[in-house]
């Protein structure tokens, strides 16, 4: 068993509530090992999602909304999930991620199939793919971020950027809000609907390439899963359209190594008070 | 009081809840004048807006996330609206609209303030605003679609449809799941959040511009207040990304008279059976 699903496992306790505890080993920490941020939301995200699947009538978590309302703490804690409707085609449920009886995390999320909906005329179109260096040339952690000596997310995480979103990191950004990279897991574990959450969310903030600095905590995050992804390295791109008044939106696109566009999420965050 | 006004109107009943009634008047109709779809879902929101801004420590609805489960009948229903966090920075309540006991539109808005922030370095940055033609080179309802003679949603909204994206209504769909135009009531009232949340939703279904035809229910929206609109027609854009498996997202962008983004939104919603 993965650390990440070690990190994301859920334990039914009834009444459609699940017993879970955020992982501190998805967490930002620093050169000397102390947490610096929160347990990553993707991972959060990640976690309710297996609650809510353990008793959902369709198999895909199509579209995922979430309001990330405090910072957890790497203890104990519960999901609790209600269903709101079960249809033949989407089934949607209320999902609250609750630590010492208040609310961290609300979600709502509604599952269906994704495969080809009977009558629906066959239709398919896809916007144009982001466009990567071959990985070999992109930035791998041990570059990007010597300090964090591989411990929390970054010991997690396998994120290769590439150098034209990078030049944050030398003190020169680039100018324009836009990061990209190749994601996969340390551990050897193919992509399914929970390792898509946590790519949505895995890039360093876009608006380092404004100038930006610092944690930029996530205040609503959207994303649909929009196929289910072949085994293999995911491709990310994020870009903003606005940064103003303290906040900031970010929207990534997520292909398979089949060349499929699997997911879409959006966020609107808080600039950090360093920025 | 506008139509749209009456439209969106909630009478407190106490412990957070609020009596509305879905009003026919925005629903889409055909030429002999019956419903064909359901009230719009931007009026919806609108309505629900309303209620939780009333018991709001922050003026703005930031981010509003909203699960549509039901197709709600022009008849009396609820909303029940259940603070989850009132933080200082921000505040997030859960708000259902109910009708006969049922969810019908499961929401969650946090709520917030868009002007300059303490100590967030004033950073700001904004996209490419959407190119369109002058107001009087697009193409109104009355060219638009005659047959609705301007009851329902149309007898509404003033929608004038960049050319460049209606080639559909001649049976010639530019290919290009794009859709662009200028946004006002027909009544004169300033634009304001519950504005917006109308606007976002009020183009014609962007896969139109693929041969799609028909109605395509949304089953999540998202929208983003980015700021204060401007007095003013507003301009609305609107793109796709990916159709695939009966499933279309569809982003778009607000910007005001004064040349500001002031609304962001993506849902994901249904082909039609018909497409």
């Amino acid at each position: 068993m993965t650390v990440f699903d070690q990190a994301t496992a859920v334990l039914p306790a009834g009444d459609g509530r699940y017993d879970i505890k955020p992982d501190e080993r998805f967490a930002i920490v620093s050169g000397d090992g102390s947490m610096v941020g929160a347990v990553n939301g993707g991972v959060l995200l990640a976690t309710v999602l297996r609650a809510v699947l353990d008793s959902s009538p369709h198999p895909h978590p199509v579209a995922t909304s979430a309001h990330f309302l405090r910072v957890p703490r790497p203890e104990p804690a519960q999901v609790q999930v209600t269903w709101l409707k079960q249809g033949r085609t989407a089934a949607t449920a209320r999902a609250s991620l609750i630590q010492d009886g208040v609310p961290v995390l609300e979600a709502t999320v509604t599952t269906g199939t994704l495969g080809p909906a009977e009558g629906d005329g066959g239709l398919s179109w896809t916007g144009d793919p982001p466009r990567l260096p071959p990985i070999e040339e992109c930035l791998g952690f041990t570059k990007v971020a010597e300090s964090t000596r591989f411990s929390g997310f970054a010991g997690q995480v396998d994120l290769r950027l590439d150098p034209a979103t990078t030049g944050w990191l030398r003190g020169k950004p680039a100018g324009t809000p836009e990061m990209r990279g190749y994601f996969q897991l340390r551990e050897d574990r193919d992509a399914d609907a929970y390792l898509l959450a946590l790519a949505v969310d895995a890039l360093p903030p876009v608006v380092f390439g404004l100038g930006a600095v610092g944690w930029s905590p996530t205040v609503e995050l959207t994303w649909y899963m929009r196929a289910v992804p072949a085994a293999g390295v995911l491709r990310v791109a994020a870009r903003c359209r606005h940064v103003s008044g303290g906040w900031f939106d970010e929207e990534a696109e997520v292909w398979d190594s089949a060349g499929r566009l699997v997911a879409q999420s959006r966020q609107i965050a808080r600039l950090s008070r360093a920025a």
